[in-house]
């Protein structure tokens, strides 16, 4: 499995239009096992985002769906920064699969 | 919902241990919507654990069940030590239901 946590930064005002947009667009991507999408409590514009993908090239392919394209470039102007990306390699645990 | 996304560190050889330790606790624990143990691929001694919980009464919880406080009990010996823990506000997204 491919796992990613990030941090993004909505402009100020904007988190929640982008806390929308980010949940609609997670549906029907191939091969994505988990997909949480969580405000920061503590900075009132982070989003944290943490995902489990069956492949690294499930997630390299979920980038090219029209629905996630067309998502990435509504979000865009929404998006101030993006604080830490991290990769991980989901082992199991509650919600997806064992390896 | 509350979420947690930790890191920590095992003491050196003994990550694969640990990752078993934790993957062995984490079932039947009421209120537990998702909890991701990973791998971290840029550090051998390194786990990543992303949780998402109903509520943070429920984790709290979680934390008093015979077999969460055994699992601690046998994962102790193993940790050098706990690099981040961040609470999150889950809204939604893939494996876990939307607020």
């Amino acid at each position: 499995m491919f796992g990613l946590i990030g941090k993004m930064r909505a402009h100020p005002g904007k988190r929640e239009e982008l806390l929308a947009l980010l949940l609609d667009s997670t549906t029907g991507m191939p091969g994505c096992l988990s997909y949480v999408v969580a405000k920061d409590p503590a900075d009132r514009d982070a989003i944290w985002i943490t995902e489990v993908w069956n492949s690294r090239e499930n997630h390299k392919a979920s980038l090219q769906l029209p629905a996630v394209r067309s998502a990435i470039a509504a979000a865009m102007p929404l998006i101030a920064g993006f604080d830490s990306s991290i990769e991980t390699e989901p082992v199991g645990g509650v919600g997806i699969p064992s390896a």
